[in-house]
């Protein structure tokens, strides 16, 4: 399969962009609103694909071009700024596309880390809301230092929520397939807002419970 | 220490007690509204702690005797008694108790269960609201029947919020001597919704993931 990054210039984005090239056979694109940048990167992680013994490459373009060439197209740009992505490149959707939503509401202040959902009640709700393809959550709370560090084994599971029931299993697929991550299924989008509240919930641990880095198991 | 267990009657309150009993020298009482009821479900779990080889005995009285005669004062009780059950014992508590709220709202519907705080952000919030002693969160999302089954090896955590530094630090010593349950510390009851929000997502966790008494670790 083809699976673009938007947002992949990131350390989250990255982590996934090389663990899904190292680890599965699919395609990977990241995309970036600067074209430019998205090629760099892209040229960044191709190197240490190849340092690591794999002859796999990603390419790096704009926004619109990795999400037409692609049936897959993860949104890990910030929050606010998903909707805006959303319909920048709904039009280079096909049928059968897939967009995935990693994307959390954070609200900081002295007292930690708060959930804070746009008004629909989920960042995949609102994604969902824009996209003319199925959403699906997955991803939220998953910690980017940990996940872009490919000599650290994961053994954490990330949530996925949708209401297609087929972009729902591809998803599960795919991100399974990354070795050392598993995946869980909470139902549809109607309970992404409680998976996403595990972003917040992670931080608080990290910072109260003095762990970097932590991810979550279900057992 | 004594710790009395209000609506220690049910699933959950009946694991902690006998756990707790077990597992650690803390002096377990267990209270409702209907004292006899508390007397003779005492009786039964010191009936099942002798059957294991254990001489502890737990003691049950209404919910007003027990909070009078125990430094930690669990409110196992439906969530919409909260207010009630802290208002009937809140004279009953002296200074350096403190109360542990394993409360969580949830709403269920057809699409799964979602997370229903009451309108002061969480029932660990509305609780400390109420009282006149520290509450401290603790054992959102425990999954009852495996909680209840001394049989079963917990191997999972439950998160810890509070604003009174000891008080929380003696919640997290007395749960952490559970075997096999793991304490982590999420910070204050600021905290407390993203904490409380597990309780629903392992309920869909478990419908869709097709799993049962799905529980979570922190690693």
């Amino acid at each position: 399969m083809r699976i673009a990054i938007l947002g992949g210039t990131g350390d989250f984005g990255g982590g996934l962009a090389l663990r899904w090239a190292l680890d599965t056979p699919h395609e990977i694109l990241i995309g970036s609103r600067d074209p430019e940048r998205a090629q760099d990167c892209a040229e960044t992680y191709t190197a240490e694909l190849g340092q690591r013994g794999s002859d796999a490459t990603i390419e790096g373009a704009d926004n619109e071009t990795v999400a037409e060439r692609a049936s897959i197209v993860v949104l890990a740009v910030p929050p606010f700024h998903i909707v805006d992505t959303v319909e920048a490149i709904d039009d280079c959707l096909s049928e059968g596309d897939i967009l995935v939503s990693p994307g959390v509401g954070i609200k900081h202040d002295e007292e930690g880390a708060s959930y804070h959902p746009p008004n629909v009640g989920s960042v995949t709700q609102l994604a969902a809301n824009a996209a003319s393809v199925p959403v699906v959550g997955a991803f939220h709370g998953v910690p980017a230092d940990r996940f872009a560090d490919l000599d650290a084994e994961l053994g954490f599971d990330t949530v996925v929520v949708g209401d297609d029931p087929d972009a729902k299993a591809t998803v599960l697929e795919i991100t399974g397939a990354i070795n050392g991550l598993g995946v869980v299924d909470a139902g549809g989008v109607a309970n992404a807002a409680e998976t996403e509240a595990l972003a917040p919930l992670l931080i608080n641990i990290a910072r109260f419970g003095d762990r970097e880095n932590v991810a979550v198991k279900f057992r």
